[in-house]
């Protein structure tokens, strides 16, 4: 083993970490592997004892273990357990060594983490993961951020492994930015993902509630939609959810016998969070936490179900469009969901001096992770003709889409409104068009407002500079 | 001036500062003022020479003009400001000193100073100070948090400095909890006040924009509402601002001179921050938000407004119900936006361990502050039945509010969709009340999806304990 240096180590052998080692190895690696406890590196050895992978069971001969400059990849749980590997780990670690935090991690940590470490003059990026174990396994999408010559040094490794796009075969993998650029990106992409799975269960909701389809319906439309424009994993896995059966003793569709309380694990808000902090209009996302949230107080709606009433008007629909609309209506939403989180990105690029590649970013989401669909190539196309396009909905393809599908959104919206039926991310999508293509919106009162209670002072339509109305003043 | 000690010190001598200390003294009280340029100072006391203000030009010499033990409002920018205050003061106090930051300040930060200096023995208040320059004169709402016995010794001035409601003529100050709950409570005052002007806003803009007003109309139909069941002060100063005209040289009315971007200081965001963090439902208020940062991009808003068009159907509606169904709109939006509000605050005072009393909180509302109204009793009323209430909508008032002005509020949100007139906050608030009121909410499916892509298990209809299906079996 003394001559036979592995070509880069995995800390954490979960099965996200134990995934990603298998994945490095099947491409020629040798990969050394440690975990805190023994028995997870003993077990993937019992199962992969054929493998190029090198055990450790401390973390000195880890380190030891790999060749120079080292490469070592920290799959373990954000926060705490990351600083304490770091710590583990540093005293160790040579001048140009790369660590890299591939969990879930807050930007803010990577950034301090980035900066602290660059101190003692070691490496440290930032990784974003997508496409949950099996991605991990089979290629992932990966946002790595860091230092440039850092990533140069893994790049080799990271384009092998990560999920190759359908459409042109380019490895989902790109140089993100500087510090905590990769994990900014992970962050907004998994808040693109709880809007995307949000307006599936509102499209659905109207499905089954407003339309009154079966389940064994919804499947075969699901599965019709993802051979169209809206074809992407989500839509692909809805449909073969719907076909699924109970597999605990009841013949009912699974569906049905699952409890409608929508957890999260907490990296979608963050996304919802730095929009607030940056300054930046993510109404369509934040709508889709705060709906996780109001979903998890069960008993409390089954209260309130008995106290607050229905609306009491009738509810009209036409059943042979009503499958189209509410297909045209999803991805209207989609729109404005990737409109506000590209706008996001563009905002906290500026912000965190970060020079973000738009179409960069839109290129390695198109395989390997959740939001994975064919609709990325349209962004990817959209930033190609032009890299600074300040909003998606600018763009001539997404401009025509907004066009052509925003009445079946709006008809959506006043179908589900008359009906009862909650679409927060839906009706935010159609309220977040129609204020960006509103050239005045009323804000003016807003300002005469805060100037009359707080002398905040406003700007005028006809000159420039700032104004304070003497309200108190009898006229 | 040796013999004869402060009362109570007041640092920072802006406008803010300046009218709070005028405010204390003019209840009888020596008030000792300090201002870090000794300018402001001068001219405070230039203008009031006869007032019973003890002016200090150093740190020291102020710390020493008080009497013990010593009660100091700093009213000073929050943040680095504060703490460089702080740091100055801290040396110079005894123990049992109580130091009052009524500054804007993020609860995290009012929790940390608590801690610090209640290690050196100096009792810290954060307090929320509300109504502007006009209430901090004449008596502003106060929101107190620290130590109880440390309000114990300042709670005779509040109570005399503090607004009277005029239901009751009670103070509009309470002690509010221990370390950041004071600017807590603050911060949600300030998000509730957001979504107050938005949803006056999006109100102003149907009524101009879809049914075709005047601004002297609309100023009639603010006064005249600010009669009814919406009486407060944001409702009457709109009706006041429609009535003015332009004083820079054109006829116009002032509205119309003023540019339609709504910029904000920063404190609304927080609010939203913190209800995405503890994981509360606040959609209204953080819509809000959000239409402010969208209202400032201004160039770009124009830009799109040439390219992405407006709704192509027909809008109808009745001359002679559009203004009251826009009424009973607004109230009902309101009193979502209170129910996320409280719901805010009964999560957090859990999540912070603060004990918050949700009764106290309205009723020191009632008066002094941005947002005061009539309709604050009718919290106040409802906490009183019932202190544990879960959601105001439990209680029967509002149960009854909702139920009644549901339709109208639906109503609303359809012509605004069909006129292609962005009503992010109304539309939000009908969308809590489906969502609130739904027994069962489509997030089975999310929960579904996030165990296929994930295995984040699911929990059942029929039984307790988390599941997890195996969807990568063949059936």
């Amino acid at each position: 083993m003394a001559d036979q240096k592995a070509n880069i180590g995995v800390v954490g052998m979960a099965v996200m970490g134990k995934n990603l080692a298998l994945n490095i190895e099947s491409r020629g690696y040798t990969v050394g592997i440690y975990n805190r406890s023994a028995s997870k590196t003993e077990d993937v050895m019992k199962d992969h004892s054929e493998k190029k992978l090198v055990p450790s069971y401390s973390v000195e001969d880890f380190v030891n273990s790999l060749e120079t400059p080292r490469r070592i990849i920290m799959m373990v749980k954000a926060g705490k357990p990351t600083d304490a590997v770091i710590d583990e780990l540093l005293p160790l670690l040579d001048k140009g060594d790369v660590l890299i935090d591939g969990g879930n991690t807050n930007f803010h940590d990577t950034m301090e983490r980035n900066a602290r470490l660059d101190k003692s003059g070691i490496n440290f990026i930032g990784m974003g993961v997508s496409g949950g174990e099996l991605g991990a396994l089979q290629g992932p999408s990966l946002m790595p951020g860091g230092q440039k010559e850092a990533y140069d040094l893994v790049a080799p490794i990271l384009n092998q492994i990560a999920a190759k796009a359908p459409e042109d075969g380019e490895a989902c993998v790109a140089y993100i930015g500087p510090n905590g650029a990769g994990h900014y990106v992970k962050m907004v992409h998994n808040g693109i993902e709880y809007g995307d799975e949000e307006l599936i269960d509102e499209s659905y909701n109207i499905l089954r509630n407003v339309a009154g389809l079966s389940v064994p319906e919804m499947a075969d439309i699901f599965a019709d939609w993802n051979e169209g424009e809206l074809n992407s994993y989500l839509i692909e896995i809805t449909a073969d959810i719907l076909t699924r059966k109970d597999n605990l003793g009841t013949d009912n569709p699974i569906v049905d016998m699952i409890l409608d309380r929508g957890a999260n694990k907490g990296t979608g808000k963050w996304s919802s969070q730095d929009a607030l902090e940056i300054g930046v209009d993510q109404s369509v996302i934040t709508e889709s936490v705060y709906a996780r949230f109001i979903s998890m107080i069960k008993e409390e709606r089954v209260k309130a179900s008995k106290v607050l009433p229905a609306p009491s008007g009738e509810v009209e629909f036409n059943p042979d469009e009503i499958v189209e609309k509410v297909r045209e209506a999803l991805y209207f939403g989609k729109v404005m969901s990737y409109a506000q989180g590209f706008a996001q990105l563009k905002a906290a690029s500026e912000e965190y001096d970060w020079n973000l590649k738009m179409g960069e970013l839109a290129k390695i989401w198109r395989a390997g992770c959740i939001i994975r669909a064919q609709f990325l190539q349209n962004i990817t196309n959209a930033y190609e003709k032009n890299p600074e396009l300040d909003n998606l909905l600018l763009d001539p393809y997404f401009t025509d889409i907004a066009a052509k599908y925003q009445d079946a959104a709006r008809d959506v919206v006043i179908l589900a409104t008359k009906a009862g039926v909650p679409v927060p991310s839906l009706s935010a999508a159609v309220a977040y068009y129609d204020s960006y293509r509103a050239e005045v919106l009323p804000q003016n009162l807003l300002q005469a407002q805060r100037d009359y209670f707080g002398a905040h002072t406003y700007e005028r339509v006809d000159r420039p500079g700032n104004f304070h109305y003497p309200w108190y003043e009898e006229q």
